[in-house]
Parts: structure tokens; sequence; C-alpha cells
């Protein structure tokens, strides 16, 4: 694996890969002794700033023993008017291994991919790694949802999951949908009309995803449900429907959920708006793993790094 | 120590103990080999901008082979509406070993650490140091004040220290109270009617404290001086007391020192307003220990540091 | 070497020295070891934003097994009002080994060099490395420059090179113009009247700087063409010129160069305004060494950080 761009791009035998490579290293990780530097830089080019993506990668790459450099747009020559790619051409240059990008435009991270003909392990190869591009895909952050689910239910297979929220603008449901099909599980997808776009079953393959109205449609007998984070002036903009309605109709809470299986749980990607997507009795409660879920982007972007460093 | 919080709920001999722990320290310095990598985390987690305090602690971590990943609030899911909570719980998720912890609320540090049950030698545990909070405490700070006075009076015992300017807001104050009179020092606190609250006294044992109006009563035959930073925009505010009049009545100057004892000193937390707090003919003068203080925030920082990540 | 301050203050001998070690350390690159931690810590000092400047010396300190830890003025005391002075003296009384400093004012590094009294090497010492100041210099990519240029052109004895642009405020020329003429080129100045300060032929030894209106006339026959950034703001204001007429005359295209000898090569020292120094085909064509400029950054930092920590 040359870089990490996309879940859609990857054979579900690559998904089992990571995500065995991921348990195996979260199991060793309390014993594991100080690592050696390796002298390999690993750059977070973040074009948009989420520190929790920024500094999950950090930690993975520095328990690795690699070296982390953060370039964000915020005072750069991207703000004086450079192009993406004389940013990362210029960056490139200085001869880093690996690039995570975080950028608003779908597609970045296929950009700068192409233009590195080589390996992280030639010199003046790097590896890109997608830490999330605009509304298309954020690839690690399915991997480590993936990984918690199979903590919780043994396996994805035969299992079915409700996504719940703003569809339109999510590359968390997009990156969610490909893996959570890849592996076998079923996806229930709901929200509110305006952000509800049409077409969404045809992401994944004929029969494993459904598109609801209707919460409680959605979550009847699943295995788990995933709130997706609202961004409050989309609901008073283009999602026809104001905070208040949002709640009433899709805020996941403790009563809504009870009719679940005791094995089910409840996972968001965070940062939580409480009591918008979800009761904070709901997000502090028994059912939810969403510490989980953090705790697992440590090792699953591990392995991540060290697959694309194989190379 | 699991945690480093206050200096309020520490005895005398955890003072003694890490001002000794530092000395030590600092004796070895430049000496010290290039430290081995520990494969420990520190993360400094400031909610508010203090490059200063959080470089310190940067420095004292590398030299004593940790890494280093620092969250700010600028641009992060806090400024999204997370809570301090989910934020740090979020945080303490990804492993690290310490959090250096910097929040305007007063108390913040404490609720960070009531939701840590481990140490951090143990799995999943952190420690939390406090590096300031609101107008709290700022322990770190009073136990670099006060290495930089034994070092100048050899002892605390029986020392008189005056401590001048805005005693409503400052951390650095409370802090230093706590520690001089436990260290067995007494404390004189002087600042203008606005910015001088009812009750300082009751913060230290009977007849450590006392509360003066007159600049020239409170310095009077003192073996130290410390002069507070001053938020200009709170002297035209609460503080009943324009800059001009401040600096006429509250300003330090080397004339007015010029009775003190020789040996006595003056002290500043910084960043200074030159010219209101202090003139630049003293802060740069013979008694200043301004920068002294500055180099010693390294080794009480590694001593702290040393005794927190023990557990 | 104590300090790297700027190009004027060193002999040809140092600049050759400096080439000769970079070069060297880009041969063995490839192949290099991971660094052996060493312990000490360098701080990028930065008042003015470069994300580029900056993490090329931060990969480059890593490289040589240096701690590394980034000082922004965005929140910071500076803007509280401290001063560069106390700034600088705050952070050197933390011991680093170097501060590379970024300012906005001229001369700032030689200030802050005149309060060392020590090399990086004693006790309390630090060196100091001039990363940009005001319109002054810029003297690690003057080196960088000139390694591009003994890469393409053999020598630099007897070429010429044409610097194009705003020369009024261009620290990257001023550099450029001691470097190259100490290294026995010959140079050409070109740009609008409003950014030709009168004067510059006199920076040179006499008859190697000569500075013309025409860009026809400065580029006739050259060995390399460098283009400097242009701020927009600059043309409409003092410029004298708009920037459609910046772009007409001296504007850098491949027909204007077509009559080049082919060997001659095109430099900007990025970030780059596609379309208005140069134009895209050019700045990605045959001619364009600019990320060779950038790769060539790491090697020269690591040999300047290499000299100042020697002493």
């Amino acid at each position: 694996m040359q870089h990490f761009l996309g879940i859609e791009e990857l054979t579900a035998e690559d998904l089992e890969s990571l995500l065995g490579a991921a348990a195996e290293i979260k199991r060793n990780l309390p014993s594991a002794a100080p690592p050696v530097p390796s002298g390999r830089i690993l750059v977070n080019l973040f074009f948009e700033s989420s520190t929790r993506t920024r500094v999950s990668f950090e930690i993975a790459a520095r328990r690795l023993g690699h070296e982390v450099v953060n370039w964000t747009t915020q005072g750069t020559s991207h703000e004086k008017g450079e192009t993406l790619l004389d940013t990362t051409a210029t960056l490139a240059a200085m001869g880093p291994a690996v690039i995570v990008l975080r950028h608003p435009a779908a597609g970045a991270p296929w950009l700068l991919a192409s233009r590195s003909e080589r390996g992280p392990a030639e010199p003046g190869g790097y590896a890109v790694v997608n830490a999330g591009d605009g509304a298309h895909e954020h690839p690690s952050q399915a991997l480590l949802d993936a990984l918690t689910l199979r903590e919780q239910l043994g396996t994805l297979r035969g299992k079915t999951i409700a996504i719940v929220g703003d569809l339109a603008h999510s590359r968390v449901a997009r990156s969610n949908l490909f893996c959570l099909t890849k592996l076998g599980a079923t996806v229930r997808l709901c929200g509110p009309a305006g952000l509800r776009p049409v077409g969404l079953e045809s992401l994944g393959p004929p029969g494993t995803v459904s598109v609801h109205a209707s919460l409680e449609e959605a979550i009847e007998g699943v295995d788990a449900v995933m709130g997706l984070r609202i961004q409050r002036e989309r609901l008073d903009g283009g999602g026809f429907i104001g905070e208040a309605q949002y709640r009433r109709r899709y805020g996941l809470t403790r009563e809504r959920l009870s009719r679940l299986p005791p094995h089910a749980v409840v996972m968001h990607p965070g940062p939580l708006n409480r009591g918008v997507e979800l009761t904070p009795e709901l997000a502090d409660g028994p059912r939810s793993v969403i510490l989980g879920q953090v705790e697992n982007g440590i090792p699953i972007r591990m392995a991540i790094l060290e697959r694309v460093m194989q190379r």
C-alpha cells in the first residue's frame, strides 16, 4: 500500500489486514518499549483545523519513533495565494516520509499522491494519508469505528448499523458506508430531508444500504447507532429543519434506544454537540463507546503508518 | 504525588522535596547527557495562550526524554462548542502520560484529575499538572519563585516578601502566598483598592500575611519585592485608578527600593509592562532576578514531571 | 562561527565552506542513519509567519537529532506588549542551543546576538540564526540558492544572474547580491521604477552589480534568472505600476527566456504568485529549479546548524 487515500478503493482483505494489525498493536501498547528513533518525518498538512485528528496522527507517529512536523494553513503561504500543489510540492521537496493531508476539497489527497512517483522508503518518495477530504472520505475514522464495532460485536458480518444525521456533508458517513458494507454489515442511513441526498443506496453493493426518513424505522433492532456531527448553521440553512425540530425527530436519547438489543452501542465521531445529536445521558451512559473510538484512533493510525512506510 | 494541582494542598515537606530535587537537577543540567527517549507523551492543553509557560514545560519534558504534543484551543473543537470535559476525555483516551492544563476557569485541573483513576505509569492512566487555572493557582510559578528566592536569600524562613499589584486577579499571588508562608516566610500584599479584595490575610496562617494600601509601608525592610503583571484594561476598569496614578503610587523604581537592604531582590513573573509595574532601570538592574526566575522554570518543571511520573 | 546573521559579513571562504558542507550532507542524506538525540534544543522564534522557512529549519534540526520548539508571536506575550528583547531574553534563559529568528525589523538578529556572550556549547550560551530580518537579509535563502546554482552551473565564478522584481523590499535580493558577488558572479537587478531604489550597485564590489529598467536588457545572455515574490498590494501602492502592467513588462515567460542559453535556469524563493512573477508553464517547465531550491534548504540549514553548534 503506497498511500492510504480512501476506503472505497480498498478490498475487504485490505481492511481486515489493517484491523488485525491495529488490534495486535493495541494489545501490545501497554508493554511496548519506547520506540527507537526512525529518522523519518511525518508532516501533518492541515488546510482545515482539526486538533483531535492531528493529535491522534501525531501520537501514533511518535509511538512509532517518527518525528512529526505540523504545517497548518493559518498564517502560511497558502493564505498568501499559493496553490495546494505548490504548497505540497514545496513540502514534499523537504523530504518527509509521510504527508497526512486534511483538505476542504474532495479529491485533494489523490491529486497529491499522483505527484509522488516513489514510496516513502525511496529517496524523494513519500506516502500520502488522507485525514479527511471535503465531504468525500475520512478513511482512518471509518477504520477506527470498525475496530470499535468488532470489539463490541465480535464481527461485522451480518450486523446492522444505523448512521444518523447530516448525510449530505459527512465524509464520516461515506467512509463508514464503504467500510461497513465491505466487512459484511448492512447500513441504514437516516437524516432530515434537506441533508439526505438521493442515490445514497447506490454507494454500497445492492441490498446493503437503505435510507430512512424515520429514526424509529432506521434504528429498529440495529446492533449500533452512529450519530453524525451536525453543524448548527446547516440546520437553519439548507437543512429545512430547525435545531429544536432536529432534536425532536433525530436526537438520540436513552429512551429512543431503550428497545435496542442489550449489546447495541452508540457511537459518535466527535466533537459532540451535547443535547443535539445525543443527550449527555446517552453519551456518558453504558451504551456509549465514544471514548473507545478515540482510543482506537491511535492503534489504527499506527497500523496505517506502518503499512504505508513498508513500501 | 499523582497530580500537581495546587500549592494550597501541599505540605511544607512536599515543597522542600520538590525544591531540593529541582536544585539537584539544575546543578547537573550543564553536564547532563542527552536524554534517553522515554516513550511517554506530555500534552500541553492550553485553553489560554501563554507561550512562555507552554515552552517552559515543553523544554522541561524534552530534557527528560518525553515527547510533547501541543493542543491549544485556537481552531479546535473547543471552539466548535465541545466542553472542557469532552475535550480532555478525548485527549486522555489517546494515552498521554501527563496533561499540562492551562484553563481560564478556577478548578479545571481538579475536575480533570477527578476523571483519572490511575497514575501515568498504569495503562490508561495520566497525571494532571496545573499550568494556571483562572485567578486561582499557578503552582509551578510559585515553586520557581521559591527556588529563586532560596538561591538569593539562603532560606525563606524568617524572610519577608512584598507582593505588589493586581491582587484580585493574580493566581501568581495566591500560589506564592501559599508557598512562601508554608516555607516560613511572611508576606505583605499591596495594591490599589479596587484590586485588593478583603480577606486576603486569611489565606495564610495567622500572622503570616498582611495587606497594605501604601507601597512604602509594604516594602519597608523586606527581603524581596515581587511585582505582579497588571492588565492595563483593569486599571481603567474596576481598578479605580488610572495607569498614570498606578505608576505614581505602585510602580517599582530604583529610588523607591533604595532603602531596602542590599541583598533584597526584585522579581516579576513576566511578561513585563516596562515602565508600569517596574522601571526598565530596575528590571535590568542588579537587584533584578527576573531572568533567574525564567531559568529556574526548567528544573522546577523537570522536578514536577519526575514526581508525577513516578507513580 | 558563533552566529549566522548575514551574508554581508561572511567571507567567500566562509560561504565556500558552508556550501561544501551542505553538498556533502546532501550526498549522504539518502543513506543517513537515524540521528542520535543530541539533547540540544533549537527554538524557532518567528515574529512573522513563514511556514516554509520554519519547517525547513525544523526538519534540518531534527535530521541532526536536535529537539525543536516553535515560538510564534500569535497569541504570545509579544502581543501583550512585551518587547523583542524581553521575549528573547526570556527564551534564552530557558537554555536553547540555537534561536532561529524571523523578525520584521532589520537588524533584530544582531541585537539578539549581542546579548549572547557565550556559544551554544557553553552553559547558558546560544547561537542566533537569522531566518529573515525585515527587508535586510535572508542569508540561508541565499546559500540554498547558491547551492542550487552551483549544481546547475558547476561554479558561480564568471556567471551572470538576473534578479527580477521588488528590489526595494526583498531581503532575498540583498542576501543573494552579497552571496553571488562574493562567489565571483555578476548580478543584474531589474524591477519597476517604484520598487528599484537608487544605489543598489554600491552593494557589491565595483563592476559586479548593474541595475536595469528593461527586462530584455537584464536577462540578455544570463546563466540564471531569479524572480522575486511581488506583494500585490505594493504594485498598486508604491510600485507606480499595476499588476497587469507588471506582468506585461516584468513577468517571466517561456517566450521571453527562449533566447537564453540552454543551460540557463529559472529560480524563485516562493511562495509563487503563478501568472504574476512567472507563468505556470515556466514554473513547471524544464528550466525551473524551484523545487531544487526548496530541497537544498534542508542540507544548507543542516550545515549552518552544525557550524554554529561547533563553537
